[in-house]
């Protein structure tokens, strides 16, 4: 099958690449997939991942319940017996693989192999572009399942890419004092449009007065930022994984008595209805489409500054 | 006077230091005093503090309400009007100075200046070498003033120093499950005196099964330890700072979901009451003892790895 494959330091598009069977998962043919910036960071080493990349799709559920129905699917494939999965935390398992990150086939490819208790089927009133959004839409949900933001009065939001953009339209919901701090103006702009205050971060000026910083920055700086910016005591949300680079020093942490929360995936459900309700807008982040032929350019067009989303056609 | 003065590179034993005036501060005459780790970083530029070093001390009141009483005294010196202060939290005041390590010659001298309400009177019961561990005994009860450890079934203790041990000692209050994880074995024996485990840095072998981790290493090497020893969704509390060195990737934080706590200075009426009550060994942590002439020697002594605590003996 057509897939897009990451092997040591070669991203390559194949046109005839052999899927590694995954016991009892359903095969799901890939209607369109999405990059995130994990797929940009997995391209630049981390997590030593060889394989057909791609985490973030809609396709069709080839068999089992689902079948004949679009569906998208949770990424951490676990084995369901361990402490932690008898715990709840599936999400956690020590010995999960997860899906075009973690010892599992990804979505960049003509299909896909899911557990099924991982699919979710999408509504009709959905569309593709939207489906495509639900994981990463659930992880910045996952924010307000871990803390209760209701209580914070100023929340900043650290970064105005795709992650920044979803994690601020989620958090805007519950929190008046809400400002996202980029880097590039036209991705403000988006935000305002929603009503949600933005500034450029070189003119950033809020003293240590926030509760609360979700850093969806994708490096190491976003830290330094958010030490500048965090109130003794206040919470750090780390949203975003990056290869190794030079990490700050980390005594403000202990200093100031901070409290880092490490947070990921987040819930399918809650991400499935907010959309249906179209509560959150997530089409206009799409600012380019190519097929997977022409995934090699699509990887190119994802670490431009100007791009937010870029959409891989698979079957569609 | 006679003080132990760190300017930028070099730590000196000064027989005529000029002390700064401390507005509206009451003079202690400085008993005997404790180095601690944060001590021995700031000679190694931590902080780029210059002045007379020394935060944990007992003295006697010059002056104010405890004159001729022997003290100890809280050493973050709040401007007690702006936001922080307001609150409740004058540790984290911006305005403030901190004793022997920002902006405040600390106790490593004759006599120190310390405001009034940071005084606190020391009972007969309690001996001048008890009385100098108020100060990280109080660091060691920040940990359960911030963390409600009943609910928690493994708790580790990354580190077998002086602060390692005490932080030991208090959990061990409230925590039957307490592994403490060090290098060296003489260390790791006076805890298993306490009753408390103990084990090996070389042998550790727990999986991923710490509910909570507390590192006292004060080095980053700790902070990787507790990423292969905490469970998912797991708390980490860091206790130590230090100056610049390699910061491990902090992917874990985020992949694991975990929680980083700083913690810092802690109640010193809760630390004085457990010395009250005999319920902490402190004393036999007292490894040395030299005048404060020898303070060179002192500090020499302190980085010794068969060290604990080293005093200095001033006014004694």
């Amino acid at each position: 099958m057509r897939a897009i494959v990451f092997n040591d330091t070669e991203l390559s598009y194949q046109p005839h690449y052999t899927p590694k069977p995954i016991a009892s998962a359903v095969e799901v043919e890939v209607l369109q997939a999405g990059i995130c910036d994990t797929d940009l960071q997995l391209i630049r080493g981390y997590m030593g991942f060889s394989g057909v990349l791609g985490h973030e799709f809609v396709g069709i559920a080839k068999s089992g319940r689902f079948e004949g129905q679009r569906v998208v699917g949770e990424i951490n494939c676990a084995c369901l017996n361990c402490d932690s999965c008898v715990h709840g935390f599936t999400n956690h398992c020590p010995h999960r693989t997860v899906v075009g990150i973690l010892n599992h086939d990804g979505a960049f490819a003509e299909s896909v192999w899911i557990p099924e208790k991982n699919l979710h089927a999408i509504p009709e009133s959905i569309s593709n572009d939207e489906a495509v959004f639900v994981e990463p839409l659930a992880a910045a949900f996952q924010i307000p399942s871990q803390l209760d933001l209701s209580q914070l009065e100023n929340i900043v939001v650290l970064g105005d890419g795709r992650l920044g953009n979803l994690c601020a339209q989620v958090i805007a919901r519950s929190c008046e004092q809400l400002l996202v701090v980029g880097k590039h103006s036209e991705k403000l702009k988006r935000l305002s449009s929603h009503g949600i205050a933005t500034s450029l971060l070189s003119e950033v000026n809020t003293g240590r007065t926030a509760d609360l910083v979700v850093d969806c920055t994708g490096s190491p700086s976003g830290l330094s930022t958010a030490f500048q910016i965090i109130k003794p005591r206040g919470t750090i949300v780390l949203k975003s994984t990056f290869a190794d680079q030079e990490i700050p020093n980390l005594a403000p942490i202990v200093i100031e008595e901070l409290n880092i929360v490490g947070s990921r995936c987040g819930p399918f459900k809650t991400a499935i209805e907010s959309l249906t309700l179209k509560e959150i807008d997530v089409t206009s982040l799409i600012t380019s489409r190519f097929s997977i032929e022409s995934a090699i350019d699509a990887f190119e067009a994802a670490q431009q500054k100007d791009q937010l989303k870029v959409i891989l056609e698979i079957n569609c």
